[in-house]
């Protein structure tokens, strides 16, 4: 019962057993299957993709045939038979975000709850569409929806709320929230160099996608600005609520003046004010992080300003995130 | 069970109740005790400050009669008569900090285990003189022993490491954890100020004591590495295992110099290598926090590096951290 913590990998307050099912077997989902590996009390029944279902998947074997580019499927399942039919404790969906109607997730996660199974999931599409109606189904069948992973990957601003400061009344919440934006900001105000040519280095490079829309014009962080704000202030609101602006018209000359004066200029998410714009941060401001990080300040009535920051992507820190999700519902199940 | 969390100041996930002593009713104490009024849930049976004990306390009342400079004592019972002999689930011990020999607050957190009674503290003292013997009574007795208040204020490393993170392996923790060496960084390397004279102007707002030797020389940076590094490396460590330097002999010449080339000079803790020294952090790394500001860095194998910052001192910040601990010791419970 004491905090005392050896160096081992580690498992730690759940001795129960759990037993899941991975929907999604892309970057994300192996990255889960991976780290599953060293978890003995979970138990994966069955892993989809697109192509098939693999029941009892030995997850060695599966994920050496899925990098070496060969099906994965032992059965004449559908995803669905498996959500529905399949017994097991908890769906963890990490299907690709859609955030124009939700699918396939939102039918993955509604159906998953509805046949009394926990939800975990990375995928930002069912939550910005359709939060509410998840929520209370996840209410109504005494079952848990979590999703850490859907705001800043392994930058644990979800639990840091809803666990850490559970005794607080969280004021506002201001976030950092797009490794793209704020990786393009920091070469932009750090080299002098103008939006076109870092955008074009970041697609090079893979940290922006060849349409990098999503991200630049504000929508990825208003998605999870909507996510945060059902969540942690029930304002039942949608994507449309947010009022966004994007950094695709930020000219370098504009940082440079904002660093003279002790500012940065970061795409900020403000989760009371329905907002995604640029702002001013001054320098020695813990939102003020640099290249591809994420960061998010709670403000609190009684513990002052919390800030948590860490790596918003990446496959294996979102895997990282789902599995602190899963283990968060295990404990919860003792 | 999903997680939906309206604007109402909050006490989730514990409908059970708790009883507690609070120990010790300086600032912190007198803070927790104005958070748990709104706490219904939780009964404190006592208080206890040097000069007596007040049992089944009104708290308002108390509160009243502690600021007006009453005795707040109504029995002939000594402090150590509650912790023993007064039936309560739970001893919140906030008395000063002592870090030779660890009293008083040593006695009373060993007597509070012996008894089957749950700690939950801010006290430095008894840690950095006897963690292991503490953790192993909290194990044997089936009881928690719970401290995120003494490390860093309300910043909540200790339970982002234990709870968040529970699934990853802490490869190492890097800490800016004492506010009043901050503040004197920060204003020297902004205004370009000599040591002396930034400690002067500290000592007369009261960020920094008259005796300012327990913070600006590293011990207090030094006893919060302590107690990391038993908590998470097992280390059975002592403060006399940290290689400490403090910053009374930092330049502002220096402070500047690593200004011009990107980085500030921050007092950092380092838990594996048992080290506390000025060192370097980029501009734009979240440990980089200027003023009172605390932050800490945890590196780990699969969520990359994750940071926490917040208000490392502050009484109603303390006392938010140890409601923080109270509350988790509820749901461990239940």
């Amino acid at each position: 019962m004491s905090e005392s913590r050896q160096e081992a990998p580690t498992v730690q307050h759940s001795s129960a057993s759990l037993s899941l099912s991975i929907i999604g077997f892309g970057a994300v989902g192996q990255g889960v299957a991976t780290l599953m590996q060293n978890v003995p009390q979970i138990d994966v029944v069955a892993i989809a993709d697109s192509k098939g279902v693999a029941l009892k998947p030995d997850l060695k074997d599966v994920l050496a045939r899925k990098r070496g580019g060969q099906s994965i499927s032992n059965s004449d399942l559908s995803t669905l038979d498996v959500i529905r039919a399949v017994d097991h404790d908890l769906v963890v969906e990490v299907t690709p975000t859609n955030i124009d109607g939700g699918e396939p997730g939102l039918t993955h996660v509604r159906e998953a709850l509805k046949h009394k199974r926990s939800v975990v999931t990375s995928n930002k599409g069912p939550l910005v569409v359709a939060f509410d109606e998840l929520a209370r189904l996840a209410d109504k069948n005494g079952v848990a929806l979590r999703y850490e992973a859907t705001v800043g990957g392994a930058m644990p601003i979800i639990s840091l709320i809803r666990d850490t400061l559970a005794g607080t009344r969280v004021l506002d919440i201001r976030g950092v929230l797009n490794g793209t934006c704020n990786y393009i900001l920091t070469r932009m105000a750090q080299e002098g160099l103008d939006y076109d040519q870092v955008l074009s280095e970041a697609q090079d490079m893979g940290i922006a996608e060849a349409d990098p829309t999503y991200d630049v014009t504000g929508i990825d962080t208003a998605c999870k600005v909507v996510i945060l704000a059902n969540a942690f202030f029930g304002r039942h609101c949608t994507f449309a609520d947010v009022r966004t602006t994007g950094i695709d018209r930020i000219t370098e000359d504009a940082l440079q003046l904002a660093r003279q004066r002790g500012f940065s200029v970061k795409l900020v998410g403000d989760v009371q004010e329905l907002t995604v714009s640029p702002k001013l941060i001054p320098i020695g401001h813990p939102l003020n992080v640099s290249g591809t990080l994420n960061a998010a300040s709670v403000l609190t009535d009684t513990a002052g300003e919390i800030t948590v920051a860490g790596k918003g992507a990446g496959s294996i820190e979102t895997a990282s995130a789902i599995l602190s999700d899963v283990l968060s519902v295990m404990r919860d199940r003792t």
